[in-house]
């Protein structure tokens, strides 16, 4: 993530005038690739045009009721830091959530982290000296892109395909990816942006590339219960690996708290954990109110989760299922998350994307998609694809993929 | 902060075994220089010994109900995520009370953090690559060490001395340590440790300094209404560095919020504006609910702030009063914050510090205080200071300075 041959002309750019110049890494750091579009969606949202948000990972859904009760329930005289590694409850309910998942940590074996983020800082600051390097599937979370910059790491992206709904290739070909630097490889399961799940046999691969180079395997799960057909496997379950396993989680997705900002990083090597330790100490805490209104939900999981996985799964059939309808476009069947990656019968699907934002309507609609290519570091791929998150009712969703049909129609002609 | 030099070593500590190792910054990563101390204390107490904890930062006065009042209030349906430069309404809260403190920022111009310390992370980020430099006044904030490994930050401190209250040195000083890799200085007014705030002829100093050399002017000013004798001015009343200055700033200490985690980055430097909100993007968010809790005491911020000032202001006069009782003490009169760094006549207050909290006792009651070498970067300094955050009330407070008066006694016996 580091272009120090640019670095002269990005700093002549901002440097003009008598001002000091920001950093390198500050002006590499990605923006969201969505960033414009989104700004152009508000705009056409003051024009009376309707816009469904198809690129964005915020469930529509309530959130459950029992967190908010347990806010205004809270009774502290003062609102003091919580401990660094997170307050004793929160860490025990963590615990008794890992095991009704069938992963079994020790309270001291976590540290709650500031969101899922935070949790996948940590991890690369932990196994990552500047310019080492991780490895990760391609396309991906585009904010790896962003956590990389920050922790001075170099993500080597392995290509996956569409054609096979983007799987995990052979271990010869991971192990091309392999250098001196690589610290650690990077999972997403399921997968944002594509909503794969990794087989049991596919984990296998990863797990046995990491152990016979002796790597971290760092597991980013937070989707882990939005598995649709596909069973999902934790990396927690291959004992071999029982060193070099890292999990992020974050009860964002699977409790609908995206706000809370409550991650975890667990992991049962202490080194590592030591190492969030005295990462998290340095930001003193996390937010103390959010740690308790989480308490609940990680006790009772499974009856917080189940209705929120039960409407992604309606969700998923209802795009599967009207995808078919869309002539020429490419897809498979996603097994979980709220994501699909599809390709189009477009050259370019960022000028598509911006095409449908800025001009098409139909009957005063309009959506706004995520163009894929910001889920790729490797230039010129995705260049046709797009992610589009189902975090939209079955009304809403319905219509939203009637209207990429209908401008398809219209872009192409 | 970067000890490349030791990273076999340490490397070598770490990875015994078939698993792989963490991170050379991990290694070097400071622990807290306090939580040794602090884990004898709670030994301490589970042997029925009362023990004063005059070495935290955490008040030990109520939080005003309002905030909770607040976050019981909330009427959201999902605790969805906030924008990532933070809501609106907590940013217009931001600029009302800054502008009651005589500073003007636009929302624009700001980026809620969590907490000041992602405020002074995401300034080093913005102005910093990896080793450059930045300037600090030392002793200092322990925590700016855990920022600078973070940030890949080389920290240069300039020594202040306790014979002149820890006052800033002439410009002619501070430029001896300035090279070509200096990118900024960073001023904590008032300060963590030593309570002492800089005049306006100080900051002018250090302003000419910034202005000479086009370097940026971190300042983090969280104590701002902290101030019992002298006169606070912030480093935004010096027009000629408006490109130049970064304000870090947060609500834990003036509204004693510690666990809400909400601070804020402001600068009129676009660049580094928009820097800081592209780091904000890649963690999303911070946490919604209490952004919406500081609001109203952000609006109005006298009625908050000034029954804690006051009561601080009281406890400075105290224990000011009662240093002139301990013996052979080397001490000034601190201007503001609520900490002190005092000079002790021992040759190792670690030493003592360690043997006030396991050994010693009066009438089973004793002291944890923080020896002061954990705010000092430079080896050797600091050695027989000792650091007090005079958080306790009127009672608590006399009779732990009395401690540490009988202890010193004792322990020079």
């Amino acid at each position: 993530m580091n272009e120090t041959s640019e670095k002269l002309d990005t700093k002549e750019l901002v440097g003009e005038g008598n001002k000091p110049l920001i950093s390198t890494r500050a002006v590499t750091m990605q923006a969201s690739p969505l960033r414009k579009l989104a700004a152009t969606a508000e705009e056409r949202k003051r024009k009376g045009i309707k816009v469904y948000h198809l690129n964005i990972g915020q469930p529509d859904l309530p959130t459950d009721p029992v967190v908010f009760e347990t806010i205004r329930n809270i009774d502290h005289l003062t609102l003091a830091y919580a401990p660094s590694a997170g307050i004793i409850p929160a860490l025990s309910a963590w615990k008794n959530y890992f095991a009704q998942v069938g992963i079994h940590f020790d309270e001291s074996e976590m540290v709650i982290t500031t969101g899922g983020s935070e949790a996948i800082i940590f991890a690369m600051f932990a196994v990552c000296d500047n310019d080492d390097e991780i490895i990760v599937f391609e396309p991906f979370y585009t904010n790896y892109n962003g956590f990389a910059t920050i922790a001075n790491v170099n993500l080597r992206p392995v290509p996956l395909s569409i054609s096979n709904g983007f799987h995990l290739p052979p271990s010869s070909e991971i192990e091309n990816y392999i250098t001196e630097k690589t610290r650690g490889i990077l999972i997403n399961n399921p997968s944002n942006p594509t909503g794969t799940i990794y087989s049991r046999e596919e984990l296998q691969v990863v797990v046995d590339v990491v152990k016979k180079h002796n790597l971290f395997l760092l597991s980013d799960e937070v989707y882990r219960e939005f598995a649709y057909d596909a069973k999902f496997h934790s990396v927690m379950s291959f004992p071999e690996i029982r060193e070099n396993a890292i999990l992020l989680d974050s009860c964002s997705k699977r409790f609908n708290v995206c706000g809370a900002r409550i991650g975890v990083i667990a992991s049962h090597n202490k080194e590592v954990i030591q190492s969030a330790f005295k990462f998290g100490m340095a930001r003193l805490s996390v937010a103390t109110i959010e740690q308790h209104a989480m308490i609940p939900l990680l006790n009772s999981p499974e009856k917080f989760v189940q209705p929120i996985v039960q409407e992604f799964k309606r969700r998923r059939d209802i795009l599967y299922d009207y995808l078919k309808e869309i002539p020429g476009i490419t897809y498979y069947k996603p097994e979980g998350a709220f994501y699909i990656v599809i390709g189009l019968p477009v050259k370019d699907s960022e000028h598509f994307a911006k095409w449908l934002i800025e001009e098409f309507e139909d009957r005063k609609e309009t959506a706004l998609i995520a163009p894929a290519q910001g889920f790729y570091a490797t230039p010129g791929k995705g260049f046709n694809e797009i992610r589009i998150a189902y975090t939209l009712n079955e009304v809403e969703l319905r219509r939203s993929l009637e209207i990429i049909k209908f401008a398809l129609e219209a872009y192409r002609k």
